[in-house]
């Protein structure tokens, strides 16, 4: 028997977090309440806004609560380079690890046809209509070097080239079949910054 | 450069969950963004009323949301047989494992002289008044086995003699140093079958 039908709620929906399974809920839920009552109140309070207004901005797709990103729409960011990633986790990455100021494009996934995940769903017809513009000079292909990352970067530089414009790849020094996202940010810098060109 | 101000202060606003930090509230926000919105919208409606509603019952000091709380408050309860426990959470451990049908008294804490946690932060002012009507027959003192734990027990089991009423331990059978919530339920279970009276 519980003392508080509101407090079972509230560990039950915390659940909905990764990796939080019944344990861990309680432990929170009791944590915030004995706690931590004014950040329980704020936590509600911004995951509310979130859900509700964060969504995706129409150009790179990253998470964005206006129609157009501060990255798409920042005036000192170079149009003419144009890094692909697959989330938005790769995204913060780059941006921290390195010192890269072109734009970005974040597929949210990738290629993978036996999952159903097309060219479509990863917006690259609105990526080709962009290539198609000629405002862009580089496509650097930051896609995980994993088995479908890689089948993903080779599809990307054969667009690319279709429009005439060139494809790179960060350098090899990434860990093979891990995550970019949780590459330390030494070799995440050095690999983005001796990237390759793609020449087949 | 973030995309989004508002999804920064959601995973900010997620570190003040116990264990979270920068990474792990980061996969947190992304997770509820990308596929969890109507979970991310119910976690924030039901934490906020849980922090707003969810106080302490008056009798026990268990998490309760009306004065009473809904054990407290049943007629279904054994009055004669107390059981004294340090948190919420050690409370729904005996009342998952074991067929317990007394009350319960929630010290939230220990006796912690070093912290400035004595008698009467743990509501033993109160727990006296109540063994002083004479409606308690036994008190079960399920501290944990810990230094501090013994040490309250100790305490409370000289008060539970001061007003006649037999205090009681759960039988070792718990590991020494650990703590109970963590304990298996077939090991709690038969502690608390196999308690035995505080004889000195
Ligand atoms: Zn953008
Ligand atoms: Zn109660």
């Amino acid at each position: 028997m519980s003392t508080s039908p509101l407090l079972e709620q509230l560990i039950d929906a915390l659940r909905c977090l990764p990796g939080v399974g019944q344990k861990s809920a309680q432990r929170m839920a009791y944590h915030l309440l004995e706690r931590e009552r004014a950040g329980g109140r704020r936590l509600a309070e911004r995951l509310a806004e979130a859900m509700e207004k964060v969504g995706h901005c129409e150009r790179c797709r990253d998470f964005s609560e206006s129609p157009l990103c501060p990255i798409c729409s920042s005036p000192a960011r170079d149009a003419q380079t144009l890094c692909i990633v697959e989330t938005p986790a790769d995204r913060l990455a780059i941006e921290t690890a390195t010192g890269y100021r072109g734009l970005y494009f974040v597929l949210q996934g990738r290629l993978s046809p036996l999952d159903g995940i097309g060219p479509r769903e990863l917006g690259l017809d609105v990526l080709a209509a962009r290539l198609a513009t000629g405002e862009v000079a580089e496509l650097i292909v930051a896609t995980n070097p994993t088995v479908e990352g890689e089948a993903t970067a080779h599809y990307l530089a054969q667009l690319a080239r279709g429009h005439g414009v060139r494809p790179s790849r960060p350098a090899h020094g990434l860990p093979l079949g891990g995550e970019l996202e949780y590459t330390d940010r030494g070799t995440l810098a050095h690999a983005f910054g001796t990237r390759a060109e793609i020449l087949r």
